[in-house]
């Protein structure tokens, strides 16, 4: 089986989206990893500040790669995220990911974002399908 | 007070983000809308299927214009989506958003995306915050 | 295979707890049903209203007939719900559940609750996994 | 402004679902709560194993009392719950409640409730609206 780290590296090597967001992995263990990006223009939304879309995309890539790191290949089955505190244009995002909960067959996990000032903006939650493939 | 269609337009205006999602607005109406895009391949994840980000994106960009156009600013505060089916590359997507429930200060929305098949790929709930100030 | 309705009348009969809430079955099929309680005096919370948990326990209830109705039985993972209007001791709540997609593995259900006034008060959805195991 | 205690002491008074769930107050702080219940017989689903609303309830009066401690009244707007392992009659649950973020008129919560062998057993998240009114 390959470590947590590999398989993180395969999956961001094909992961255009990922790439396009400007994610950068800092940390990754079995079930939990670290990543960033840098809010930039092309984010913004209606009203000048970052679209909810970019702190969600941002946690469920940390989903996907905290709960593809044991090996098995999981997938997204149920996700939720609260907006907390505005994002714009600049601001650099850590999201942290961590597992709550694994069975054989489903796992939970919780994934925290926080500004360049450590003000906490989204808390999201992900439910995940383990399948029966391996990385 | 502008129209809901008014509003949107306006706010697709400096919606970058939606923007470079090529979101086309087909209906506008007071408390609903229905929008879609066409997946491209800088939107897929490392499975080779488009990101969960892309769905969720397209369904708070339809949250955004269906809670705004009554004419009161709305922010969203949770929301939460369900992916029922892979999506491919070339995909077309169409959400369509109605509101469920709407009180002065709180409204509830649900958003449903299908593809070119009619085949339902995600099942979005967001719930608002109605601000004080207008379009 | 037991039909949906038989399915529902077994656990319905050492459902101990819908038989506390009081839940009467007024109608089931495969993947849906329409069940319905009144609110008692020992179901309010330190506000005088009925408990967040009334409406939750009527939706759940719900969930587990419709998804089980099928004959494998299945199990919840997630659910969410939206209290949209206060609920009173002596309203008369119908919750039906309907099914949104259903896969060999999991399901998504809605749940939306109305009063005797069919004002919703309540939405709900749910996620279950489905077990190998038949009814 | 009465103080945490003395806010959550008032609505146990009257809310009489928490007392027919036999929930004891351990702990009270500003935003931050951890109560208690034994499962008993009459909390059983059709499957023998105790209903999906005992977590959710058991989490939603911790939400409640972990809100409401500041002072102002605040109710509760959208929750979901995850469960993640099976309950049974018997079984001592205790739910510690969290507070994660709180603006002037929005706050979310984490409830988490362990089994008496300090396994995790349903993991929550509540958002409620601050009202104008105190305690």
């Amino acid at each position: 089986m390959p470590s947590p780290k590999e398989i993180v590296n395969t999956m961001m090597a094909t992961d255009l989206y990922s790439q396009w967001l400007g994610i950068s992995v800092l940390e990754v263990g079995a079930g939990n990893c670290k990543i960033k990006l840098t809010v930039r223009k092309e984010m913004i939304n209606g009203f000048g500040i970052a679209h909810g879309g970019i702190t969600y995309c941002l946690s469920d890539s940390a989903l996907a790669f905290a709960s593809n790191s044991h090996g098995p290949q999981a997938v997204s089955i149920e996700t939720s995220i609260s907006h907390t505190a505005k994002v714009m244009v600049g601001d650099i995002l850590t999201a942290e990911a961590k597992e709550l909960s694994r069975s054989k067959k489903i796992a939970f996990y919780e994934v925290v974002i926080k500004n360049q000032e450590h003000k906490i903006v989204s808390l999201f939650k992900g439910t995940v399908y383990i399948t029966e493939k391996n990385w």
